[in-house]
């Protein structure tokens, strides 16, 4: 099994050492494609939404399966391209860091084929890698990627916003880490609905003004205290 | 050790499996305060915030010290009772559900007493049942609490949200999860600010925009998605 992973951001660098040992792998910058293998069985574009057309249109013949790894863009980025004859998409559902290592055989693979051969192969391919590979077209893709942003992307943020309002006051970010632990491992037994818990949970206006003043020096932390607290009341107090 | 444990909410009813073979402990409904032992060496008064001052008000003279358990109201609180001599905060920095159990030894307590001899007291409690007991005054835990709802409580809400997206789609929450424990177990080696990812970060402006059409329907979470990302927006690329 050959093939290339075109790019050089945390994904395609990722995805090179989860290969490591298990297929032939060779990592191609996109802007000059240099060293790209046009019959690689695979060949997975792994940058920017935005430069995955490009990066399509300015390849050679391609023997084997181009994919992309992208979330949000759908299958057909890849159709119509001179270049190209068998496509797919090759989604891990992760969040990597550069200099953060990563258990693969955990990641959720969702893929996706123009053809069920290159839906099997790509399958395939992900279980080289991973425990979890799952069929995915590009609608459910893109739900899998809002609900991601939400649950990794915007609550990361939040321990953000948390983090500064500790620092403000001496205190390490640390202090929270079992806390954490628990919120996660809660939704494990009951749903996140069921789990809320909290001053807008228990429609507390007392405490949610109170710490609404403590914000007032911080803007934009009130504001999204604010908006979450009474999506949250809305939801459990109508 | 006698405590009275006053209130029958989750915090209430935790602390009374916490303490189980550690103090002699007897829970007090907080209406009628039968049962109530006046030298017992400490009382927790563990009710909503808004009913503690009026828990305070309707004691009988206390021998031993009353402290209360939220992270929001001051220690003042219970001070000029005529029943109250030495009082506190015995403040569990946890996510209390009913019916899910926890590991009491890992919950960070944060105590304040009205003199060193009631602190050193509440610290020793404290110290019964969990590994991390530290002072913090009045307007440190406050500060605790706050972040302790970024952190908790609008997490779970946006797990919540992720959730929603995710049904509306058939799939299940624990799609989620290897997501979820990474992005938790990332901030041990950098911080949140650092271990930001997502769109929003990258400032991927076409992504965002498809993510806002695709929530078109949802207004709720589409406002939500807006203002954290472009409150990502402005602290990254500003």
């Amino acid at each position: 099994m050959k093939i290339n992973i075109i790019g050089t951001g945390n994904v395609a660098s990722h995805l090179m050492k989860a290969f490591d040992g298990k297929a032939k792998t060779v990592q191609i910058n996109s802007h000059t494609l240099e060293g790209l293998d046009p019959s690689a069985d695979v060949t997975i574009i792994s940058v920017t939404d935005r430069a995955i057309r490009d990066v399509a249109s300015r390849l050679p013949e391609m023997k084997g399966i181009v994919a992309h790894t992208s979330g949000s863009v759908g299958m057909d980025a890849l159709e119509g391209e001179a270049g190209i004859n068998n496509y797919g998409v090759f989604y891990p559902l992760q969040t990597f860091s550069k200099n953060v290592s990563l258990q693969y055989d955990k990641i959720p693979f969702f893929i996706e084929g123009e053809s069920d051969i290159t839906t099997t192969k790509l399958l395939n391919l992900a279980s080289l890698i991973s425990d979890t590979v799952n069929v995915a077209d590009s609608s459910k893709r893109k739900a899998i990627h809002v609900a991601s942003v939400f649950a990794c992307n915007f609550a990361n943020f939040l321990w953000n916003c948390a983090d500064t309002v500790l620092k403000e006051n001496q205190l390490p970010f640390e202090i929270l880490r079992p806390l954490l632990i628990e919120t996660i491992r809660k939704t494990e037994e009951i749903s996140p609905f069921d789990a809320q818990t909290g001053p807008a949970r228990r429609n507390d206006t007392g405490v949610i003004e109170s710490h609404l003043q403590m914000l007032s020096n911080r803007q934009e932390l009130a504001t999204i205290y604010e908006l979450l607290s009474s999506s949250i009341r809305s939801h459990y107090h109508n």
